[in-house]
Formats: structure tokens, sequence, C-alpha cells
């Protein structure tokens, strides 16, 4: 009997080209997690993803199907995963899910987490896992602003013009459920749940709230720049490594 | 005109030998800051610390001190020596002292953090910034015994063996302004400050109330380490990479 296995994985970013396995002899997660799978299970596998994560990119929560003849128990596959696994990859979970279940296709919401240090000097603690941004910035006013991409609308301007994807029926149109703003201490948290996102699409947001808080952009930017559907319109493309997926819901 | 200097230094001590020089041709802190100063500052320097941290110890505000003949204005000398220093060290601040300032003598408390990690799998983020406890872990009654040690008292027990340093008239009576276990999601932080540590004295606390908290030791036990004054009957020692140096109060 063919089991179909649900993983959640939490990874550091720092050392991978991202998720998705490379034509060359890159490093990727994708790659890593199927190897140490194929080692104790002696079978091939296909292992997807429910969506790239970009080099430097981290993730609490990402999740990925694959399907197996094997039927050693869950527990003791997760541990011998987990005994297989590079140091900077662990599976938190692994359950046996109905054999229709698809890791990208089947996705209801996601959750990214972005991370600013927002102080004069640099990094040394944290630096391969938040952005590092030097000048005030104005928290409630980016707060405010982030409340006007709320809901379902056309993220054109967010997405990056390098993407290669099809977007499909759907095409630039995506919802978000919420976008929220928190300061604790000299950290910045975005935190961002929507039905799915453009290539760059956070990282895009992220950049264009930066330009506002820090006075580049005037107040009431966010508005023009969604209606102008047009990338030019909006932001710089932050950094990778203040960025982490923190959850995936099915 | 020589001036006396007081340095603010962040650090990832995951790279490092410790704080302290070796007399061999090991990675410190210490030896990078003030390789660091002497190369745009031209002279030689003594870096004082307010103490030493262990290998894998981490800071967000270690203190140090130094005397130069420079008159750079200090602003731009924290430029020059952040230009200088590697990314795992920043100096977030750097201020003219009174010239009897001394980075380890006029130290009144000093406080640190413990992270805990307490879930079934190993971290992939965050893992040479936490200790992994996999065991259930009993948070209130940890709190409850952490308190038996707030006061004046003497700590021989949290001492440890192969310390080098002799402690002074004062002996192991040291004052532990306070010592809080919280819980927050997966984390246990225990932050504690006080006038002084013995070596090793914050692993070996947290590595008791880890025993007590998971069962190891009974409820009670915490009262009896304390007036055993003995290294042996308190907990194991634990690993370096969870203990940051948070703050040092003048």
């Amino acid at each position: 009997m063919i089991r179909t296995l649900k993983v959640i994985l939490e990874y550091d970013g720092t050392q991978f080209r991202g998720w998705q396995s490379q034509s060359g002899n890159q490093r990727t997660v994708q790659s890593e997690v199927r190897s140490s799978l194929e080692k104790f299970l002696h079978e091939k596998i296909t292992l997807i993803g429910s969506g790239r994560t970009d080099s430097g990119v981290h993730a609490r929560g990402q999740v990925a199907h694959f399907k197996t003849k094997s039927q050693i128990p869950v527990e003791k596959m997760l541990r011998a995963l987990n005994a297989h696994l590079p140091v900077d990859i662990t599976a938190l979970s692994l359950e046996a899910v109905h054999d229709d279940f698809h890791a990208q296709y089947s996705v209801k919401s996601k959750r990214y987490r972005y991370v600013i240090l927002n102080r004069s000097e640099k990094p040394a603690l944290d630096r391969n896992y938040c952005l590092h941004f030097a000048y005030p910035l104005n928290v409630p006013l980016m707060r405010r602003e982030a409340q006007v991409l709320v809901g379902k609308k056309d993220f054109k301007s967010f997405q990056a013009t390098d993407h290669k994807r099809s977007e499909g029926a759907r095409g630039t149109v995506r919802c978000i459920k919420y976008l929220s703003v928190t300061k604790s201490g000299e950290y910045i948290y975005i935190d961002v749940e929507a039905d799915g996102f453009l290539y760059k699409m956070v990282r895009n947001i992220v950049g264009t709230l930066l330009e506002i808080g820090s006075g580049k952009l005037p107040p009431g930017s966010m508005k023009d720049i969604l209606l102008k559907c047009s990338r030019c319109s909006a932001g710089d493309t932050v950094e990778p490594q203040g960025l982490f997926l923190m959850e995936v819901h099915y």
C-alpha cells in the first residue's frame, strides 16, 4: 500500500540556494530532504513543497508531501529522517494524510514573518536572521498604510519583474487576511497571511513599507502604488535573510 | 591627553574561544576588538572587559574599557571600529568616561539570559543560540524553586570545580537581585541579575532548574542544594550556546 505523508519542516536558509532543486550541484532544502528520505526508505522519492522559498529565506513551518511504499510507523520515520538531515533542517512532524493531499495545490493560506532590526549599528547576533535598517521608522504610519493592502486586491505592483511562474487563472489577484506591523525593543515584525503570494511579494511589500516609514515616500503612498498595478511604483525588494515562512494552512 | 573609553559590545560567541585572549592562536573577542582598535589608532591598546565569557557564550551588552592618546571624536571612532571589526562583533556605543572607570572593578551588577527550546525535535534555526531540551518541564515549579536563590547567599554549590580564579574577600557569597523563568511558545527564558557570578554559576543554576523541572530532582531540592555548599549536590552544567550576557551595570 502506498501512503501519502505530510512533513512540516524548519530550516535555516543561510546555507541553501532556496527550496527548489536546481539543475546544477547547488545545495537546496528540497534535495537535502529528498536524499535523506531516500537513504533509509531505499526507494526513489518525489518531494513536493507548498511553494519555493528563495536563497537565504528561512522556514519555521514549511510543508511538503511525498508518497512511499514504506510501512515504517510515522513516529519512527520522523526520528530516522531527523537522524539523516543536516543540522540546518529539522522535520517537526510527519503524518499520514489522504492520498489526494497536495502540499502545493491544497494550500488555503500561508503566513510569513519579516524581521527588521531598527538601530544605528549593524547586528552581530541575528545577522543572518533579520534586515538591518539604520534610519528612524514611523511604525504607527507603517501600520496604517499596511491596512490598505488587506483584502482581495490586485498585487501586480508587488510582483517581482523577474518572475518566471505563470500565475494561472487568478492572475495577480490575492487575498491578504492580515498584515500587522509590531515593534518589540529594537525589532520590528511584519506578519502577513494570504491565500497566496506572488513572486517576492512579501519582500516588495516590506520594502515599500520601509520607504513610507522612513519618509522616502509620503503618507498615503500605499493606496496609489496598489492602484497603479506597476512594479516600478513600489519600493525596493528587501534582502531575503529577514524572511521566515511561518505556517501553511490546509 | 590620555582618554579612558568605555565600549559596549554585541557578539555572536559561536566562532570564538570566549572573551579572554589565550596564549595560543585561538580566536577570542578580546583579541579581535583590540587588534581592530590598534589598526586605526596606531598605538598599543590594553582592553579590559567586565569579565570573561566562555567559548560559545554570546553577548548583547558586554562592556570593556581602554585608554588611548587618540583625540578622534567618539562618534567617528565608533564608526571606524565597526568598519574594522569582523561580522560577528559589533560595537554598540563608545563613550569617554572618568579615568578611574574600570570595566571589571566598577561593575555593580550583571544580567544574563539563558534560552531553552523545549520541544521534542532539535532546532535548525537558533541551533547556536539556545539549549534544546526535549522532555516536558514544569515551568511554575522551576519559577518557585528559583526564588530560593534570590538574595545574598553562598553559591558555592553552583561554582564550577574547574575554576582557576581566586574569588577574593567575598568568597563564594553573591547577591542575586532577581531570577525569573518565563515561557513564550516553545521557548523558556531564564533571566538573572546579580552583583557578580562565580565561574559557570548561571549554567549550573540552569542545569539544576532543568533537573527540578523535569522531575529528576524532587520539589524543594534547591534549598537543600544551596545549603550543602557542595558542587556535586547541584545539577549538571548546561551547554554554553544558550547563554547571553545582556547588560552590565555600573
